[in-house]
């Protein structure tokens, strides 16, 4: 990480500021070349109320200390990104992935415990894609529900909520095997709901003709753990993984799917977390008004207040 | 286009050379850049028995030629490829798309006459992604199937069979709202089967969760009107359109997804269709070679004798 000073973020905010929505939350994954304290700063001094924090910032300054830096700020915690990568056969690979997933429970309970009130303990899983010369699609997604197994008591004892992310099908072999809401919810159906929950972000399932459909099982089923949004546009970046942008910038109608979420029940903060080199590019705390401003146009006005 | 001469092609077939299938058919997207009488020849001294045309070279030396050069060819005619792109409003744009639609069932349609026994009068349709400045997905797929409504009295007049193809998700606002072989299917479901089809593609379908299950429903439905291979490889490039592979080059499995389609009943001829600058670059012979030798290494082990 190149971190900004923290000194750089010192400065009014601009005439043309929005206030930003009370259910806000920036993930870190936005301004992820802030280290910890830049991103906490930045968060606040644009006047958001929570942040979704990444494993190695925090990891950057131990886990005790992010808490105590997370709990001064005031911030909710809304999700910690992330881990999950267990798509391999058992072996000391698998042992090494497993443990590393352990770790990450106890960081986000640990995490969501020094957030402010209305902070969840929630930490979002990336299945992880085909390992290397298999073409077993089908095995991999099977070791994704084994290594849930084994991980759901760990999360139920520490009140941590596993939260299973589709990715979009075009990272489908060198990522993510899970691509579709509808079949995390089948993974994580033979869990209970506080246990194993799915992130619903609208970059990676917008396209999909199903996708209020499952949301709306999603839903019913208890398992909106988290809700994220982002933008699509094209034609995507040489690298697809960057090619996320500010909420109103791209072609997705956050409407029907933001509606749906909400009328599900979902009352929780709505992360917005963009991989983008230009927005990485950008200086931390216009990045966080940017965003602000993004989910206030295309976001804000499907939200019930 | 820049036609690789026909003298280029007459060269003796080497000693590594496999005896390709006989239901192996070359989409002559594999080699783009040859001219109608390149890609025939190229075709048939590979010792392949059938090909799928593309309009832009058919339309090169006018239809009644390429009718009589693919019928001097004694290939077998799988597939034309491609039209749609019907996705905008009512308006001179869409009236353009719905006569360019006539006349490509028309060209399917006297291609498929001239072609060797066992040719099918099929006609590939991609659907065309979100018009410009709008974020309506669904109501693009509505004027998608109100298009193939208008269509299909024209096809089914004349004996030709449209055959709506999901592109991978990836493409899913700027080339194609159908994305799954499920919403094809879908779609189909309110026309005859012989008039209305789907195009199953190994590379835009291989990741979807539920892709053996909507094969199995498009046989029972007697809707597979054209099965296509190629492999998918990561990292994509910068161009994601060009990301296809040679059979056997990617982490595809072509096993399952070739017995479902193999036990549903379809008997015609399979294609090859390969976008790959590097492909394209190939002398034509040699790309059909490759492709031949691709196809014999990874997917004729599925079929049944």
């Amino acid at each position: 990480m190149t971190p900004h000073s923290v000194g750089e973020l010192v400065e009014p905010q601009g005439p043309g500021a929005v206030t930003p929505h009370p259910r806000l939350s920036i993930n870190q994954g936005t301004i992820k070349h802030a280290d910890l304290a830049t991103a906490l700063r930045a968060t606040t001094d644009a006047g958001v109320q929570a942040i979704g924090l990444w494993r190695e910032p925090v990891q950057e300054v131990g886990l005790a200390t992010a808490a105590k830096m997370l709990a001064d700020s005031g911030l909710r915690f809304s999700t910690h990104c992330r881990s999950g990568f267990f798509t391999m056969p058992e072996g000391p690979a698998r042992r090494a992935s497993i443990d590393d997933n352990l770790l990450a429970i106890e960081e986000a309970a640990t995490l969501a415990a020094a957030g402010a009130p209305g902070s969840h303990a929630v930490l979002v899983l990336v299945a992880g894609g085909l390992p290397d010369g298999s073409r077993d699609l089908i095995g991999a997604r099977e070791r994704v529900r084994d290594a849930i197994g084994e991980l759901a008591p760990h999360a139920q004892a520490a009140g941590v909520t596993l939260s299973l992310e589709p990715l979009h099908p075009m990272y489908a072999t060198d990522r993510c095997v899970v691509s579709t809401l509808g079949q995390a919810l089948d993974i994580a159906a033979d869990f209970a709901p506080e246990v194993v929950g799915v992130t619903v972000d609208t970059f990676h399932i917008f396209w999909d003709p199903d996708v209020l459909a499952s949301i709306t099982r999603a839903g019913r089923e208890g398992r909106i753990a988290t809700y994220q949004v982002c933008d699509w546009k094209t034609p995507l970046p040489a690298d697809v993984l960057l090619g996320r942008h500010y909420p109103g910038d791209g072609v997705i109608d956050f409407g029907p799917m933001t509606e749906t979420v909400i009328a599900s029940g979902y009352d929780r903060d709505i992360e917005v977390e963009i991989f983008n080199e230009q927005v990485w590019a950008t200086e931390p705390l216009e990045a966080v008004r940017r965003t602000a401003a993004g989910f206030a146009r295309a976001v804000s006005p499907y939200l019930r207040a």
